[in-house]
């Protein structure tokens, strides 16, 4: 029987749960939907579920541990969700205890955007480096940092709240109380916003308005080169303060690169000596939308300071 | 006979050595002006002779090492000051391996930002931390990271160019190549450049443009409120990316802290829900223009993985 782990990444639609060998080979997996609807109780009576069904087909005897990625701030210390914007319900919930007190054993919970970081760090695009940022592009912006190969977690676990650093400071207002965060500029959110601003549609999705681009809508193209500069933005503030040698994109929106890239790295390239002096590389994640699934496994074996 | 180091602080205008011991007591220092006009070669001589003057006073035995903090970016390894917009002549420039010769001894050169960082976290405001940033407010601005008590380099050793991070995309121009950068809107040259721009005066010094707001010019004023909000701008920033428990401002424009400091916190409230969440300070830094100094003696000292 091979060392494995078991990793699951809750997110706002879908729960997948797999067992991941120590050496990276994904040897079995679980998916279903997120039941929301049912509160925080059933929510983690799935959770349990998944890896229950995980545990009893691969067996105890050679499970290192149990790792969750969940949207959201996390007491680390404390294993309490402390608000999830994703996740109603999960709001000061002590999810670590109470996965533990069904599941009978030990359980490790992070951030999904830290979690993501940690898979592209160990199976992903950043296996050959020690110090990558990842950017998750989704319905917000979600950030994990990886400093001489561990997570850089911060004072309170909320270092890489990427999403909130303003990229243009009388921007579009945000629930943080900031004007002209990333998210609120640069994500699947921003995406369908504009495509309202530029009369595409009350309820286009991001999908929808990346394919009008791609047939040649050229107000639909404008909202990717605007979501591109201002990753640029951002991007370049992260690389002259880091120095750090692989920045990675990954997350929903990533299926635009070819539409938002070109003007982001144009922005980059402008505003970041560094990225021009140096050998910077900004790329795609590696792991696609198994990045957290793969860092959530990867707990149990992680090395961390703090 | 304690144990102690010998540092030396580069600026572009004072050229500062002292000999600090193992806990901190300054047991000597010399201090002088930085001979520019003659060359690297003079400057390099000028360097040699003061740390010379303090290893000959204090004597060899003691002697852990000798460290030196320049203005600019320094390629570690190499020890070669790559380039430095306030010291002319020291592009691409073996300082280590010169001051080495002269002196018959190891030397260990350093960004004077991270120097000052260092300093203030061995004998400064940051005793007490383990994760701190230092943002130097002079001619420009410069930015050191002390990341789990180590200096946190990157790969170049540029990490910390918090001088040129983006706080207004379409701002003043910067010779970085970007606009907007911090210090264009929040340095010496700054506050100067603004008061032109209102009438002040065309060579007033950022002092004098103090001393005017301090006699009641409110156009003088205004300069130090739009410094305060674009710095608070990139602490937002800055504080949303790290959550480290401790920021410092250090250097000369410091003492315009009471004018520029109320606005700029205001800013940081607004831009950043980490600051709100938690205790993050944001303080001056504790050694004044002695940061560097302490840095430097601390450098022979200093465990770095990288």
């Amino acid at each position: 029987m091979p060392e494995y782990a078991i990793g699951l990444d809750l997110g706002g639609t879908n729960l997948r749960a797999a067992a991941i060998s120590r050496d990276g080979k994904m040897l079995d997996h679980v998916a279903g939907s997120s039941r929301l609807s049912g509160g925080s109780d059933a929510l983690v009576n799935d959770m349990a579920a998944a890896i229950e069904t995980l545990r009893d087909r691969q067996g105890r005897d050679g499970l290192s541990g149990i790792g969750v990625a969940v949207p959201g701030f996390i007491l680390l210390q404390e294993g309490i969700v402390k608000n999830s914007n994703n996740i109603p319900g999960l709001e000061d919930y002590p999810l670590r205890d109470n996965l533990e007190q069904r599941l009978g054993a030990k359980v490790i919970i992070e951030n999904d955007a830290n979690a993501a970081a940690l898979g592209e760090k160990w199976m992903g695009a950043g296996r050959d480096v020690d110090d990558l940022i990842l950017l998750t592009l989704g319905t917000g912006v979600g950030g994990g940092i990886i400093c001489q190969g561990k997570l850089l977690h911060g004072t309170l676990g909320m270092a890489g709240e990427f999403g909130h650093i303003t990229v243009v400071p009388n921007g579009n207002p945000c629930g943080c109380g900031n004007h002209g965060c990333l998210e609120k500029h640069a994500s699947a959110t921003a995406i369908t916003a504009m495509a309202k601003l530029m009369g595409l549609g009350d309820n286009v999705t991001s999908e929808e308005v990346y394919n009008m681009a791609m047939k040649g809508n050229p107000r639909a193209h404008e909202i990717f080169v605007s979501m591109g500069r201002y990753l640029g933005i951002a991007l370049a503030t992260i690389i002259n303060a880091f120095n750090f040698p692989l920045y990675l994109l990954g997350g929903g929106v990533l299926g635009a690169w070819n539409l938002f890239a070109p003007p982001m790295i144009d922005e980059i390239k402008q505003r970041s000596f560094t990225f021009r002096a140096t050998n910077t590389r900004v790329e795609k994640a590696g792991l696609g939308s198994q990045s957290g699934l793969y860092g959530a496994a990867f707990l149990p074996w992680n090395k961390t300071d703090n």
